[in-house]
């Protein structure tokens, strides 16, 4: 059986950062090439980023990023790296207009493409097929799908190549993989993470290697984009399905394995198959039966493939087969990523939050110094005249566990001139103290430079529980898609695995134990507005997630005065999530661009 | 040649409100029998307004807009209104997944449809053939198409019906109701209003009735839904594509017309087209030479049909044709309708904003005024210690020529204390000015139950050149999507509309004519910061509307070092927009779901 060393590199693209991830490129390859590969796949959009959303409707853009396909390929050329071959997803365009309309509506000009590079040139490409137009995907709207599949020819071995939803669709591209008779499917992705993706991705990945009897090479690009969070995960299945090599979540990786494939055959493809026949690299081990293809319409290398079928000199490899790690940890892992990229991306030097001594500011603060290091974060404790003894000293506690820079700002002396002023009082005074809070985070931002970030959870966010301009300021917001009970489970997660390891527990204890509150007045506490959380989060993960209806949270045993309650108090708050900062997704369904609902609504006559 | 009696009913629905809605129909249908109409067209989605967005995705909502259209029909009868044909659009499901992957990933359940309602039943239901999914539109990700076209006789006259988006397809279900020789084509509409939308729109229907060689007949919804305001101007034109009946933009009205059409004849259906014989109505006028397709499948009230062919005891009445006013006084239409339908449609009894003396405020403070009344207006002088003389009279100025409720609220005392606290200076005591005034309108908010209006225009949200959680607080922006230019465009026109009128013209022309300044500094204008607004808005609109890049931009003439500063400040302004409350959108290229971009964006190598 022929041999071939492949690598799957899975990298931290920018959104538009076409040098800088060119760059990433060339080092991987580099990589790649030191460790003997014959074949190095980039993740879906790995020159430009992803998504892209409508930068794919800019004619400038897209012809940018061909450009720089085209340079890269000739770089890697001149570095010495131009016998291994490359695949790479970007962006291609501009193409002649899918027009949806006769109007003179937006057109996709764009397609979602991967570059196959060897010897300095864009030897062939491949458009995605399936166009990914649900959740928080809009492929649809920006791309032209592709028609054709490529098959690339190389040591012997045809390598199948598709991109991303391709794979999830049964009836698409890969059924017709198993027809031209692959030794290898590649499918470069950008797939976010979501808690329970894995539970539905791998067995995928086995499924189609075992349904086409073929090795299937999975490569995800890594890292927080906005709201999204790659995590990367990338790996090879052999036919039966069985994991033989697995990357990490969470860190850029490249990964190498020897993989013995199913040369081969000589035979006609099917329709709307195109094969390229590629020249073996010079640092090749691969083994072949097969002749190259000389002759074969779209087989613009032929003229090298008498390099094909030099056996290896190198030493076979040992693949990283990465654990996976449990489910907190996963999103604790997620999490940080998703809120350092936002930092490091958008050119951020520190952070700064207000501290309340609560569990959602606490959590925020160890995330935060997780994902840049405690000297970089800013903790303010803002004590109200109603604000108790434990809520500063927790913060203390916090504060010194962690190492961050921590400073006092009392509000009382604020707040009192603008509520004697306006003569405020009930929640307008409540949400004027936190508002104050938000004026006192923005004003140190400003004038220092540091990102602020909101301590608000999913729960919160749902309900509305919070005060607009006031404790919702900020640019990121880390606990965004996060329910309070698992912002709690992430608090004892993360104190126990400081434990574990012999470190300090970032969360104070208190924290973690106490009853939330908002302290916007004396002795008030969350439930005193809110049923209990595990009774709301159960309630809200089945009216969001689940999207059920009133009658049928009922019929599941909630009580019927809390489900209209709940149901009322999430309808209407959508004006405030409209204007809340990005958090990274880990559910099902987000709020942001995944939950996609009106304002103005005023259900009448629905049950 | 038969004669019908067709009434559009342009309507102005809520979403979610299955009651309301039904109530309004209930009285249109009333009007549209006592006028003797024969069929009355409601607007797409009329049942259930539009668009319904993700809700389309909960079983429970669907099942209640299917139930509520089926008790609809039953009412009309109760009503003795059963016997006029009336054809209303909502969503209808859950139908079997429309599957997008393998994966648990959301799928479609809806499809968007048009009943026929008769004598107390749907009788026919046409679902959507072409789903948009560009600009605000997102249907693919929600509705699954419908496959079959419908054509309803009676009267002796072949009605195909079809839905907005099918209109605009070259090769859709229009080109098959040519096959069908349908003697009127119905379409039924949800369009958002554009600035130039009319001159696509009503073009295409008049090529659509003169290629079909049929009458057409267009009836849009009207009102304000978020961020989409639909403008009726619903139209009949004839087989030659001359307008014979229209209805004015922005209110709800009842276009009835009489219509001589083409006899159906009696030949074979194409592929996919059923059709459905329905009775002629009592009160009717119609005459006809084709016999009722008695036998026919699909023609549930055969029955009923020995009373087609009744001649009309009907005086001929004349049908409303509406002059479109000129642009600006659309655009004024267009906003005052969007803000005013926010306010009610939300349940909000006044609304409240920073009066600055400055053209964007009082421009707002006009069109509350023309949206709500002046009663419900509540004006706030926030001045501080570098407001202008002239800020403070200018807004006194407008106050009484609108006649609005007016306070002042100085801000030193206020701002003073932050400042010295935190040791502000420089933009972040510029800022903090902002925010104690986005702080006061919040408070005054709170307290009496205000919506509070963000005064920013397009041009500021385009640059950031705003406050976050400063002059941004609010619900609602009436002017987000109306650069500065057209702001003082639109306070010109307001004013002479006044004039005419004999009444006072509500903006100070000192708010007109002095150079635009946010004063938070001694002696600030907007241009120590930005190019001269008809340079900046000229540079946007090829930016924004025409997606034009920098090379692109600078060969139009424009000064390369402002292409790259304006390109630069939008591409980072990305983030405050975000959080920007929603307002009425009136161009090619709104910010918000029209214009999807990322945050995270760092663009190398971009040209």
């Amino acid at each position: 059986m022929p041999r071939l060393r492949l690598a799957l590199a899975q990298t931290n693209p920018i959104v538009g950062d076409l040098e800088g991830n060119s760059g990433e490129i060339v080092a991987a390859v580099r990589r790649a090439r030191d460790a003997g590969a014959d074949l190095v796949a980039f993740g879906e959009m790995a020159l430009s980023g992803y998504p892209i959303e409508d930068l794919a409707s800019r004619p400038s853009f897209l012809a940018a990023c061909r450009r720089r396909a085209s340079a890269l390929a000739a770089e890697l050329d001149a570095a010495g790296l131009g016998d291994i071959v490359v695949v790479v997803g970007h962006p291609d365009g501009p193409f002649e207009p899918r027009r949806f309309t006769t109007s003179n509506a937006p057109t996709a000009i764009a397609q979602n493409v991967a570059s196959v590079m060897q010897n300095g040139e864009v030897v062939a490409r491949y458009a995605k097929h399936h166009l990914p137009n649900y959740s928080v995907f809009d492929e649809y709207r920006i791309f032209i799908p592709g028609d054709e599949l490529l098959v690339l020819r190389m040591r012997g071995v045809d390598v199948a190549l598709i991109i991303c939803e391709d794979m999830w669709q049964d009836g698409g591209p890969v059924n017709r993989v198993a027809s031209a008779d692959a030794g290898l499917l590649l499918v470069i992705n950008a797939s976010p993470y979501e808690r329970d993706k894995n539970e539905v991705r791998l067995p995928l990945v086995t499924r189609r290697a075992v349904e086409n009897d073929t090795c299937v090479a999975y490569v995800n690009i890594v890292g927080g984009q906005d709201d999204l969070l790659f995590d990367g995960d990338s790996v090879v299945v052999d036919r039966q399905g069985r994991i033989v090599a697995r990357a990490p979540q969470f860190v850029p990786h490249l990964l190498v394995v020897d993989l013995d494939l199913e040369g081969a055959t000589v035979h006609d493809l099917p329709e709307n198959v195109a094969r390229v026949q590629l020249a073996a690299p010079e640092t090749g081990h691969g083994e072949s039966g097969v002749p190259p293809m000389t002759g074969d319409p779209g087989t613009p290398r032929a003229e090298a493939s008498a390099a094909d079928g030099t056996p290896s000199a190198l030493t076979p490899i040992t693949a990283d087969i990465a654990v996976v790690p449990d489910e907190l940890e996963q999103i604790w892992g997620a999490l940080v990523l998703g809120l350092g990229d936002y930092v490091r991306k958008n050119g951020f030097g520190s952070v700064i939050l207000g501290l309340s001594g609560g569990i959602d500011s606490s959590v925020v603060a160890a995330m935060a110094a997780d994902a840049i290091g405690a000297s970089k974060v800013y903790g303010v404790s803002m004590p109200s005249r109603w604000s108790s003894d434990h809520s500063r000293s927790d913060a203390d506690d916090l504060a010194e566990r962690i190492g961050l820079h921590y400073e006092t700002q009392a509000i009382a002396d604020l707040v009192t001139p603008v509520e004697e002023q306006l003569g405020l009082d009930g929640i307008a005074a409540e949400n004027l103290q936190a508002r104050i809070r938000g004026i006192i985070l923005m004003g140190l931002s400003n004038q220092r430079g540091h990102l602020v970030l909101t301590t608000g959870n999913k729960s919160e966010l749902a309900v509305g529980y919070s005060t607009i301009y006031g404790d919702s300021v900020g640019g990121f917001a880390p606990l965004k898609d996060v329910p309070k009970m698992l912002v709690w489970e992430l608090a004892r997660w993360r104190n126990l695995f400081a434990s574990r390891r012999g470190e300090t527990p970032p969360i104070p204890e208190n924290s973690i134990s106490k009853p939330p509150s908002a302290e916007l007045r004396p002795d008030q506490t969350d439930q005193d507005s809110l049923p209990e959380y595990d009774v709301l989060d159960a309630l809200l993960e089945e009216y969001i997630n689940g999207g059920l209806g009133r009658t049928e949270l009922i019929a599941r045993g909630f009580d019927e005065a809390t489900v209209d309650r709940i149901i009322s108090l999430v309808d209407h708050s959508e004006w405030k999530r409209r204007q809340s900062a990005i958090g990274t997704k880990i559910s099902r369904t987000a709020f942001g661009r995944d939950r996609r609902l009106p304002i103005t609504y005023r259900p009448t006559d629905v049950a």
